[in-house]
């Protein structure tokens, strides 16, 4: 180790992302507003999406509270420390808050996106991009604050209070055992914000198309359609919010598993500071990376892409770099092995991204494949879509593998094993130290998509309509690369968190849990697990359609009732929609949510800590799968609609194109409810079993 | 054990059983066979049948000589004993003797069903069941048989020389050890069986559906669509000879690996007494059972329900009953545990059943909500039918993990470990001891199908079709159980296999694997295992969907170019579709099949013998999750657009049957080829990992 304290890069690197997100919201926020059709329909969205997000946070408030009162009672009874139920308040504060304030920049940016697009495409571009950015820089912030704050103040009274620091572990166990319990509170709103906003965003867009679209026969984004704000006001509360705070939980869930492995490593101080501070490092390569974000005027999407990719690598090429100097300097040259766990898990991350790209973007060939099977009806749209999905998980997995094996053994998981836990637990935080840019990238996509919304509402000229698409397009591809990257990170975060669940059950109980597949709790954990990410993706489907058909209702009486609608003379009442939408999506969402949180638990007090094992690792393999699947399905369904319409297999309005349709509103809630939430599912349920750990050796029947 | 070596019993249940199939085949063929037209029917599907499973043959000869080949090669080497090689090919022939027996009766039997059911409802049910029973018992018999002459063999060769036992076990283990090899004979025919059978069956049937239905407008199985004698041959190939090969390969690969596991745990030759004997006792009380299934005139599809469970429940008392004894004269008192165990098994098997029909049945809720979505169009039936395919996975999960549980702590597994997985691998013995009986009522649905389609071309009166149209409804439940049913015993099976493997390893290596899930090597296998099941999904959905493009432009080639056609004046083709179904499937089977056969030497060589342990629970998992889903959506489609067809949301013809269509056209290859394959994978990669064992332990890279 250096005389310098690298930790005390993690609160300047989170200031630093803080301040440049203020600034980078700043410009956005100065930008031409557009003209004052604009301004209504953003303000109608804005309002919309706060009026959600208002019950949202109340709704959860009631869970956070009762969650509380159950952890205190745990502390109470000694099965916690006193500190983890305030650390499960401020992770779930704060992944709330990096959902509500990339929401809002959203939702500011959407009309100045759409009036920048009147000037040039680049504009456009750089307007969207600036607002994604806000959000992504947002969420590593608040991250990086969050941690740091704790672990300064953890340090601080167990150095003061040497008497606190619980039997059989020293003070940086006790600080990160603590840490680690406060990734459960992220976990926690982000499954809500994630099942939550999935709901509501596609309940709104599938109700908005089967009656607007399929009955009435009046186009996407028509203001005529009452349910045309509650979509765009979903795409906000959805893929924005609740994008965030999933990202949020992940880049906070590696780096809190990370350092509790350290420590079970044997790397003490040095275990926490190099997660904390590679994702400081990724901070300012972010900020650097956001400057690479450039096009000129009429360029293809490729380029488009392109603009986007190169802020990405340079982000990435700089934590690489700087990473190696880190680890050196930190953990010493017996360690770098270590360094190449990160670039792991790094060139896995670009590498998931490109596989997603290939299976989702119609330049290639699944995708023209599903657009192809168009032309014999919806049944074959359907089979063949599925078995896109089914087939494009294979790389992936495959990838994560590789990642696994090579981060476990050049970390020198051979010799010791808890090194080579290490390692995988640092590849997940090395593929999400540039989060502050692939987020931008990702939340980019929906301001594009409102861009689009709005400039149609707002009847501006087709060439800006044609930009906007332009960057909407881009955007349902850089949506489908960050789906695939959250899905990856989020396995070898699980992973680490299940290995930091097993150091839980050997710290509280002296018992190291062996987790053979052979064991028959294991076993039927593994099942239980393995079943359940289906079962939750059940839930979530249906309580979709139960939404969707309440906006469908309610849309229906409004064409019904409201006299001259159709004719443009009179307007719908957008509010009631998204009143719908939003109680409907709150009551939809307690049920899947709640099977996350009670599922390890029920399963340790009958099964025993070995079934939770079993649990965790069961519902990891499937829901990984699954997640892959659903996004990758529903984004090449979205893509081989797309194809069509730019002129393939007869077009718009042509058989092949209402058969892909019917693939496109299949894929809706595949690939912004279901899929998406799997991962908070995963990490969720590890989080509650490494929270209850002491609590079910306690209570299990099956000692 | 007593003086009677009851091991005699299982010879003499095979012969009984092939006897009573025998004399049951004569009484089918013994009745009317109808008018001439019927007869020229039945006799175009029997050609078709037929030349379908001769290239078949051929095509998988050439498969299992080259794995011959490899298998006398690994013995030179000394991987292996000599009799594997040869176990090999007898457990293929019998399970595709198993395959061409009964599906030579079911295509004798559509006709004769159909003319049995002009005379009365009753007289058709006693035709088709039969039928099936003589399935039924030829796969049961086969199954004895093969199993009764390579014990006795293998018991007389150990015994006449005794150095031929290899180094480290017992007589007992190297009989056990060599039997349970066999089973990749059957298992690598059953895979072709069900792949080939099932993408031939599929396509044909969308091919026919696509083409005739829709686009020309002609009903289903009109004698004008050239593909319809190929969808009546594709029952015939997929859901019966498929079948029989699958619950063949089922049925010996539980009492192999049970006894197998028998000696693991210490039980000698009773061990394999147990189930060997119980197989047997099944064979009688399946017989018994026959006689008990009949219906009166008129009968609702619940009362020809009850009639067909009465047959199975009395089959299942009298095995429970039978058990207790023979297991405390063989085992002993102090073993009473392992009967529980097989009673676990019993009652699992039937609660599978059970727990199908509700989610498959039109009677229930989950397949009326699914009418109820297609109101809203294809997407929404979509989403629905796999909503409640998935939601579907989460009671057999759990009962079969209740059985696992159950059957390994009764049997003492708390103490000793191998006695707990004996338990286990006994309770599928006891969920399969009833095939004779269970799989009768199972091939009963094609043969009705056929019947149908028979009384439909011959234009029988419309009570006639009224009638084999109740025997086939019944069919699609009854399919729908034994699929359920294929599954859960598949589960336990493997499971068996998996720790047959262990203990494999350790006699060959001296080395037992611990496959914890903390092990890296254990967790990418069971990464890998997880998403092989979507990888083979993936290729067998995109093999039908191929497979019917090729059908789709002959039967409009043949549309377009035989004069009168449309008209009634010229007859189709029809033997050109087969053929043309015949190549396709022949060509798509392999690529999936030898997925199978790789994945476990691949990963094993790579990743080692940890690894291999890890894909296998992987695979077993996410397989029987998905193999679930899939054959419950697809039932729950089919049965949604009968229910409409019945007058319910505007009946036939009206849009709501229009989107339920496409649900159950998405729903063919669901639940005919990729799903019921899926069992069959699972079972061929434990096979293929027990009998490379060796293979691998000498040639990984992994040690």
């Amino acid at each position: 180790m250096g005389s310098f304290d690298f930790l005390i890069l993690a609160p300047v690197g989170s200031i630093f992302a803080l301040g440049f997100a203020f600034y980078l919201a700043m410009s956005v926020l100065k930008q031409d507003q557009g003209t004052d059709r604009m301004k209504e329909i953003a303000a109608a969205v804005r309002v919309g999406a706060q009026a959600y997000l208002k019950r949202q946070y109340l709704g959860v408030s009631i869970f956070f509270a009762a969650v509380f009162c159950i952890l205190l009672a745990l502390a109470w009874k000694g099965y916690l420390v006193i500190f983890v139920p305030f650390a499960f308040l401020t992770g779930g504060f704060f992944s709330g808050l990096s959902g509500f304030i990339g929401m809002t920049i959203a939702t500011q940016a959407s009309n100045r996106t759409a009036a920048a697009a009147m000037k040039s495409l680049n504009s456009g571009l750089r307007v969207a991009f600036s607002s994604g950015a806000v959000m992504g820089l947002t969420v590593v912030g608040l991250g990086l604050l969050d941690l740091s704050v704790w672990y300064y103040f953890l340090n601080w009274y167990y150095g003061a209070h040497p008497a606190a620091i619980p039997a059989n572990m020293d003070k940086i166990a006790a600080i990160t055992s603590t840490m680690l319990c406060f990734g459960m509170g992220a976990s926690s709103q982000a499954l809500f914000a994630r099942v939550g906003g999935g709901i509501f965003t596609k309940a709104a867009d599938v109700g908005a198309d089967l009656v607007g679209k399929v009955e009435a026969g009046i186009p996407e984004d028509d203001p005529r359609n009452p349910a045309v704000i509650a979509d765009n006001v979903g795409d906000n509360v959805g893929d924005v919010a609740g994008m965030g705070a999933d990202l949020y939980e992940s880049y906070c869930g590696s780096i809190v598993a990370t350092s509790a492995l350290g420590v079970a490593a044997g790397l003490g101080v040095a275990g926490v500071t190099v997660p904390m501070v590679m994702a400081a490092i990724g901070v300012l390569a972010s900020v650097v990376g956001t400057f690479f974000v450039q096009s000129k005027e009429d360029a293809s999407q490729s380029v488009l892409l392109a603009a986007l990719r190169k802020g990405v690598f340079t982000s990435s090429f700089i934590v690489a770099i700087a990473s190696y100097f880190l680890i050196k300097h930190t953990l010493g040259a017996e360690h770098m092995g270590v360094y190449w766990a990160v670039i792991s898990g790094l060139v896995a991350g670009v590498l998931i991204g490109l596989i997603t790209e290939y299976y989702t973007s119609s330049g290639f060939k699944p995708t023209q494949t599903i657009a192809d099977s168009a032309v014999t009806g919806p049944a074959t749209v359907i089979i063949s879509g599925l078995a896109v999905g089914m087939m494009s998980t294979a790389w992936p997995v495959i990838i994560v593998c590789a990642s696994i094996m090579i981060s476990f053994f050049v970390s020198g998981g051979a010799a010791n094993f808890n090194s080579g836990l290490y390692g995988i637990a640092i590849s997940a935080v090395g593929m999400l130290s540039t989060l502050g840019i692939t987020l931008a990238t990702d939340a980019y996509g929906p301001v594009a998509d409102n861009a689009g919304g709005n400039a149609e509402m707002s009847h501006l000229p087709p060439e800006v309509r044609k930009r906007t698409d332009a960057l909407d397009s881009l955007g349902n591809t850089t949506a489908a690369t960050g789906k695939g990257f959250a899905i990856g990170s989020a396995a070898l975060t699980a992973l680490a968190l299940i290995a930091a669940y097993r150091d839980e059950i050997l710290i509280k109980s002296d018992k190291l849990i062996e987790m053979s597949l052979m064991n028959p709790q294991v076993l039927i954990g593994l099942f239980i697990g393995g079943m359940l990410p289906f079962l939750f993706c059940s839930m979530t489907m249906r309580a979709v359609g139960r939404a969707a058909g309440k906006i469908v209702v309610e849309v229906r009486r409004q064409f019904k009732e409201i006299v001259g609608l159709m004719e443009g003379k009179a307007k719908p009442d957008y509010a009631s929609v998204v009143t719908i939408a939003t109680a409907a999506a709150q009551k939809e969402m307690v049920l899947p949510a709640l099977l996350a949180v009670i599922a390890p638990i029920v399963v340790g007090i009958f099964i025993g800590v070995e079934g939770v094992g079993g649990l965790l690792c069961g519902s990891l393999v499937t829901g990984f799968v699954l997640a892959v699947m659903m996004a990758n399905s529903g984004g090449a369904w979205d893509n081989a609609k797309k194809f069509i319409e730019e002129g393939h297999h007869g077009g718009k309005g042509s058989p092949a194109h209402k058969a892909a349709v019917v693939g496109d509103t299949v894929g809706d809630p595949f690939k912004d409810t279901s899929g998406p939430s799997l991962n908070i599912l995963i990490k969720l349920m590890s989080m509650v079993s490494i929270v209850f750990a002491a609590f079910i050796i306690g209570n299990t029947f099956l000692k």
